[in-house]
């Protein structure tokens, strides 16, 4: 099978709210969007923002805590455009779980929590590339 | 900023179950391993199986939630491979968490739970094109 993920899907509380974060601070544009998911196309694939309910109803799991045990990360090209992203996504509605800092293994990296509580770790790793198209390869 | 997302990573108890989970279950094989993380090159980004309280201890969120309200997906080209990966999962140590059938927008699909309790929805929505390189692109 194809080494491929399809979709992030995150259960939000309200779309507004995460529109103007994902737009104003990430600077992203939906691709679609209806009363109760937004789509945005990515790096070969999509991240959805689906109302919690609907979300559980599709999964057939309800009262999901907000923030799991998982992360998803943003890479960027130097330390100085880590901390200028965590400060665009503190205005647009996000807040600062880890403030940015160099991890033993290298590299710079702090999280911030979206306003739904879903962890983003933005960070600079020169050992990994990034093409044109945002497509991220492995690298050590 | 790029439309771009780096990695998922997600906090696991035990790598070698994650392991076998995602190798048997999907066939996909890791870009590299330690005693606290496998990282798989997918489609465009990383995902990262690491170990939970190594995970919560590099976020500053310490007791975390195993299931958060979240999904990941992999899409798949028919309402039979649906059917098939399904059961691989399950064979791999995955739990079925929402059995298969059609939803009103259309296609087909189920979710099953690894073993951390991390939802994957596997679909086939024909309206989604997947490349060769497992790049998805969003359609209606």
């Amino acid at each position: 099978m194809q080494q491929q993920i399809s979709i992030i899907t995150l259960g939000v509380a309200d779309l507004a709210r995460s529109k103007r974060f994902y737009g104003e601070g990430f600077g992203w544009s939906p691709a679609f969007e209806n009363e109760e998911i937004l789509f945005f196309q990515m790096n070969g694939l999509v991240l959805g923002c689906f109302l919690k309910p609907s979300l559980e109803a599709d999964m057939g799991r309800p009262l999901l805590a907000a923030a799991g045990a998982y992360s998803l990360a943003h890479n960027v090209q130097s330390e100085a455009a880590v901390l200028a992203v965590m400060d665009r996504l503190v205005q647009a509605g996000g807040r600062v779980v880890r403030p940015a800092d160099a991890p033993f293994h290298g590299g710079f990296r702090g999280y911030v929590a979206d306003p739904d509580d879903h962890a983003w770790e933005i960070a600079f790793n020169p050992a990994w590339t990034i093409d044109a198209q945002g497509h991220v390869t492995f690298g050590i």
